[in-house]
């Protein structure tokens, strides 16, 4: 018998795409095993101010393909407080709801860990953010979709580099973590990739580039991850013109496209299967507080407490993966 | 009996998506017809030191879907010299070249006018620009793709833009004309569009948001074409933020994706067919020294004196019409 | 004044990308200029059943980039005969419907015409088809996006044709035009194009490919319209394998990807603009019982009665253009 | 020190995208390390008629993101045969080439065996093929795109079916493996898939069809495998329509398009890891005889006995989350 009659879901932090899929997947299960399904709008926000309604299959119709989160998000201050959480809780209170899935990343997921050891309410984290930072599982929603928007810009980009015999520097997403950068680096057989979780001195790439120059290849792409150390593209770009003024520079900033667009079919795959073991998991009373992630195919249970942002280094092969095959 | 026997093409200017199909269009025909056709490297630039090599069907076979073009393109400012010209004729003489077909912008025509006038070496002029901004055809070689590229991107930008109810300015390319802008601000539903061919009040703008807000309408969208007199979409947020500050606002710069890409199916045939259309021209012998464009469905001949920017207002219908449909 | 205060819109016949659009710019106009909208669901049928509902701006929110048509279409054998008719007829006076706008084909404004004269209710048609054979117009709804996604899957072919060296006969719609054929083999520079419009004599094509095999031409992709007189892709498949048994033959059928997705930015702004034109041609009285279309790039009126299919030859010239492009 | 010094690269079986990316990533990788490295054309074939061709940087120069396979592949009989593999042999010894890496399917890598064992060449299989059905890797190249491919397709047609209300029959690739089917089933919201791996009774779906029109659902997609024992999507078709003649019902065969196309960032990134990873065993002179696939994000060597066509079930679960999120 299940251990839940009424569960809410949210979406909560950056958006990512996918996390229509898991609201589905969430809603359906639910429905189908005779829970109430409540939809909170503007993820803690939305909590705290009782914009709660209730969801059915119908809620959810022709969503899976969709972008962005039915239930919008927003970054909320006050659930930090305790009086925010409280009345959070209040509001649960009202509609007798005994289990909550928040979908976000660590910021989320901190959140939901202080409310539920207060309140003790049984809470599922779903990691749903595009910069697949998270500890504990291999993917989170939205960054095969992101990395595939990237993947694609950058192509287009390297049609009119090639025609003109153009450097370009592309920014993606990513403020801690350098995935987006490196995937889509590789995939695009990006000549450099930067990325905070490893230091990188743009003398050396500005003496690559003058090497490619004496071998006359004049088309490169840099990538280069928001949050890298050397300050973002534009950055790059101005410590580049000042040693090689005589090269053809040019800056793309990728930005906010990355986080919409249909997600992928992994995304989408991903997304369903967390949502629908979320929901098992709050009726068999097991894995509360925990976040569900996907590790060797299997789903895998982290301890909220642990499922913070993944702080690992890169392994060195791949920048050096990364220069053999854009040589 | 064909007035020529030896042919060279060449792209010069920004590069837009489809000029590989007229290059295929122009190489195929041309061998058909049995003449040779010389591929000019890297616009006027080639032409004057010489890259210019023999092409056949080979050469251009599996490029009609592809961004870019495989001929380069660069500016060049000896061309605009007696002396750069006087070299690149020589190059023509070496090779026996007897008629030249340029794809390009208004740059581009202007440059191979006075060469031909100079040097008496017949020159057709092909509208390649995805601005869309040259009198005397109704479309222009790489438009098409460069506004759709426009489009997903700002349905993307929407879809992150509802999820957190955020204002977006999305700055589209166009340093003179405001064809991507518009089209892309009506396909996209954006609440304004602003274009250099009209000036806009900010102030009328940041009323507008105002007024949104109140009736709870939180998420906006506004396309800026880069030539906009208003200085740019960081320009639009600045201003809006002096008095909105409290608006979740973020700014899009699209850039360089907009000029790669495979091109649209519309983009391909109108290539292919101005391509096919530029040799038949200079077999003929006739509209020498004129741009081939499509006017009302029809293969239309302007003089290359005529053929430059179009400097139209564009129709204040459209404005109410945006306003309107985005109500 | 407007001569309307309560108008009505239903799409009909076959679906196509833009429809979308269209709705949505005819519930804002109209709401705009303070006439009630009503929209019929499943075309004919709902009108006759009176599935109608009020919309406004909100019903037809972030839907400008969706294919398909939320109002749903369907064909109707009622609405053929009179009594079907006068059913309609005391829906729309039940709502007090007096304009009434139609989305789709020949068919579709058939039943306008008979519907209008016999009821004096004034209608306006919209061409709305992916096979873009109507006369009047320049474009139709939906045609554009179905040439493009028809496009895009044989680039994919031609991928998979070009690895094995195959001959692949592809199946486009187009029953009684080949607009789709035509444009989608030009763009993908398909060797052979089949369509209804002309005949082809198998026999040429399989001369053709006999002389390709000689000069080592393994790789050629013949795109066939539904409609063609060979009787589609099997067939022309059989009749080729019969001959030439040793050629590495396939057959695709791209079907009903072709009707959905979203619009392109063509169809999107055709479509926003033939709505918003509607409206006001049932506010001003004018152009009662007219298709809109679009001709020259301005909006043209052509009563219903002319605005049947297209029966137009297509020029030999373009068949010359396809077999000289894909030598 | 280098085991090896010449290496070839062959494609062989169906093509997959991303068969370019491992190319370059073994190309680009064995210069680095100063290795020639040949490629084999047409597989198999190419091998025994000594297509072959020396491959430097530049030959692989931006075709990361291109469909298909730039070696072409082939079935091919004769090395099936003792006198074939000879032949090959004695192209390889007339090359030097003292290592071999081929691109493809569990017959690609029967053949390889049989052909290491009989002349003592060390070969290297990569496993190439959309299906997914190889054992020792999480991950084909190609799979991804292909699954994505179809996802797309699916999403276009569930437009066109919402408009109608119809149901559509979808037929997917995957003669032995039903991956393609199970993820682009889930990933589209799908309410039934039909798969090899699982018998399926079409009278359970007939049933719930009914069951489905009962509560006014009349939209339905049920995607099959082409090797599902039911005999594909026609077969399907014809028996539902049999017992539900008053449905709508559509076939829709999606074919070779799943095979095409410009591959994902996942496809390029596992191609390119092992590409790179194919010239590092050749060099170290490990694993010889291995398919290298990847298994929990790491490298993984399997004895090409081994890497056969995987037979495993699908579990379940699976099939239970399609129908409760189709509900």
């Amino acid at each position: 018998m299940s251990k839940v009659k009424n569960i809410a879901v949210l979406t909560s932090g950056g958006d990512a795409p996918g996390m229509n899929a898991a609201i589905r997947a969430i809603v359906r299960t639910g429905n189908y095993f005779q829970l109430n399904v409540y939809g909170v709008m503007y993820g803690y926000r939305g909590l705290i101010n009782g914009e709660i309604m209730k969801m059915d299959s119908r809620s959810v119709a022709n969503i899976i393909q969709r972008g962005g989160t039915i239930l919008k998000t927003a970054r909320c201050k006050e659930f930090f407080g305790y009086e925010g959480r409280q009345r959070a809780y209040e509001q649960l209170k009202k509609y007798q709801i005994d289990g909550l899935i928040v979908i976000g990343g660590d910021g989320t997921f901190k959140g939901a860990l202080t409310f539920s050891k207060e309140f003790d309410i049984p809470c599922i984290g779903l990691p749903g953010t595009i910069d697949k930072d998270i500890d504990g599982t291999d993917f989170t929603i939205g960054f095969d979709t992101a990395v595939n928007t990237a993947v694609r810009a950058i192509d287009k980009i390297r049609d009119t580099a090639e025609a003109h015999d153009r450097l370009f520097i592309v920014e993606v997403m990513g403020r801690d973590a350098g995935y987006i950068a490196l995937h889509s680096g590789i995939a695009t057989g990006a000549e450099h990739v930067l990325l905070p979780e490893r230091p990188t001195k743009i003398q050396d790439i500005i003496n690559e580039l003058q090497a490619n120059e004496r071998r006359k290849k004049l088309v490169n792409i840099i990538v280069v991850a928001e949050g890298d150390e050397s300050g973002g593209a534009n950055e790059v770009a101005r410590a580049i013109k000042e040693q090689l003024p005589h090269f053809d520079t040019r800056v793309c900033i990728l930005g906010h496209i990355q986080r919409g667009g249909s997600p992928t079919c992994m995304d989408r795959v991903i997304a369903s299967r967390l949502g629908y073991a979320a929901v098992q998991a709050l009726m068999e009373g097991k894995h509360h507080n925990c976040m569900i992630g996907i590790v060797n195919n299997q789903l895998h249970y982290t301890p909220l407490e642990k499922a913070v942002k993944a702080r690992q280094g890169i392994d060195p092969e791949w920048f050096q993966m990364i220069r053999i095959l854009a040589s």
